[in-house]
């Protein structure tokens, strides 16, 4: 039976989860809650790591633990600075978060940033290594759709470049904080208003404005069903993205990796532009960048 | 001494505002709360309108009270419903609220709507009324700005069209419920900032999206003030109104009528692109156009 080698984290605003990585690289077990960085001052990570996960350590010496997200942001456990593009997507030098529990040795990998346009990513870097994992030979741009949508040029295994769009927190925001609440409540949607939403926002985008609040009105004068709503609120944000990254898919060989649901959306606006994009399995991407960190980590004399 | 002949009232989703009239048209008293329509169900508007001027009734016979705003919406008080542009701001015939106690004759003003493009509005026909009582010769576009920003085509004393902008509702949503929360904390402003925001946004409204994260990514990495932060917020989203709202504003005569900072903001951000906008007192604008409201009432038979 496979003996425990080395834990693997992905550590966000919102959420912990942790992977039991045995010597034979399997997954012998897996862990997860809502601890989020967003909630937790300096000293609560190693308390809320081992609430996790303290069951699962063994009395044997410290076990290597290799996290990416925003545990290693300013506000986190301790901060792991920022590499600057273009450069590989992992270092092998990570950066040590301070325990006091003998049984962990945690390690945090870099975030990136980009000076012009001023940008930054953390987490998305070990996604972008897991997909190369996959992909080795890839040159392109991979689109990672979500909260903070982020659209990155890769080439020569390097990121050249990259740009964020807060797409999904504006969503979140206007669907929860704006008169748009009472307009958009359900979860239906409709493929057709999506897509007209999009090509209207693609090709008009100094209409944009104009077109949130008639959501609204349109739902007092002409009873505009909430899924028509919605599926336009959310074809109007990305398009707004579309148009913007347009120098990051116009001929361009894209590949998106990301949550099911929103990934197949991101295609389809993409496929009405012209552009056949990949989606690449977003499930275990995060988990096989963190190997690749790992292995990179191992091979380093640090 | 004048005595109380009638009552205005300004009731908005957040406020009640009511004035005591004279039979001399002075004001005799005004009285204030935050009890507006949005925490109210339908029982509830008599006894929050009685809790605030109950003590100011006489008790000979009722007293006619005037009133615009959200108090008129589907949600409030009665249904007070819309009229069609193009027509007038202001109606003879008002709806009455249902009332319990003999000393309130209340009634409501209805608000305008535009079938296409969809839209409508409630309170503002009462401040273009209460502009034109000032300037009754006005022919050309009001601009009332605010959280949900109207653009107004008046000729001949009636309105043409109108377009409402959600932009002060976006801004509150994005500067109180996105990431970018952390990076405009403050009250200070930058007209430089908030200048060059307006003038990216109108000539490269395609680039909006790719601007709000920028404002994170500066903070983090090139320590941008967050009084800067916040003008550019403020300056990409008036910008976005004003390249949407371009056929309200291009060679047309425009007043602004609204609260005095963000009324200097609008005309700074027209100033730019060659637009020289009047900006009319928006004080007692609506107490004006309530006393429009209540003469053409009192003109009618009904």
């Amino acid at each position: 039976m496979s003996v425990l080698d080395w834990i693997a984290v992905d550590w966000g605003t919102s959420s912990l989860r942790a992977w039991g990585i045995g010597t034979d690289g399997a997954v012998l077990w897996s862990e997860a809650s809502d601890t989020g960085m967003g909630g937790l001052g300096p000293s609560e990570f190693e308390p809320a790591f081992l609430d996790l996960v303290g069951h699962r350590l063994g009395e044997s010496g410290p076990v290597r633990v290799i996290a990416c997200g925003m545990v290693g942001a300013r506000q986190g456990w301790v901060e792991a600075r920022y590499r600057s593009v273009p450069c590989a997507p992992l270092d092998p030098v990570l950066t040590p978060a301070p325990t006091e529990d003998g049984r962990l040795d945690f390690r945090i990998i870099s975030g990136l940033s980009q000076s012009n346009p001023a940008d930054v990513m953390r987490g998305e870097e070990t996604q972008i290594a897991g997909f190369q994992a996959l992909n080795p030979k890839f040159d392109g741009v991979i689109c990672l759709p979500g909260t903070h949508s982020k659209w990155v040029h890769v080439s020569a295994g390097e990121v050249v470049s990259f740009q964020t769009f807060m797409t999904g927190d504006l969503f979140a925001a206007i669907a929860g904080h704006t008169v748009l609440r009472h307009s958009v409540r359900t979860e239906d949607w409709s493929e057709t208003a999506f897509a007209a939403a999009v090509d209207d926002a693609v090709s008009r985008p100094e209409k944009l404005a104009a077109r949130l609040f008639s959501l609204r009105a349109e739902g007092l004068l002409a009873d505009l069903p909430a899924a028509d709503a919605r599926s336009r609120l959310s074809g109007l944000l990305i398009g707004a993205e579309l148009a913007a990254a347009r120098p990051y898919w116009l001929g361009q060989n894209v590949a998106i990796v990301g949550a099911k649901g929103i990934s197949a959306r991101y295609a389809s606006a993409l496929s009405a532009l012209g552009v056949s994009a990949t989606i690449a399995d977003g499930g275990q991407i995060t988990l096989k960048g963190l190997a690749a960190a790992r292995s990179l980590a191992s091979e380093s004399p640090s």
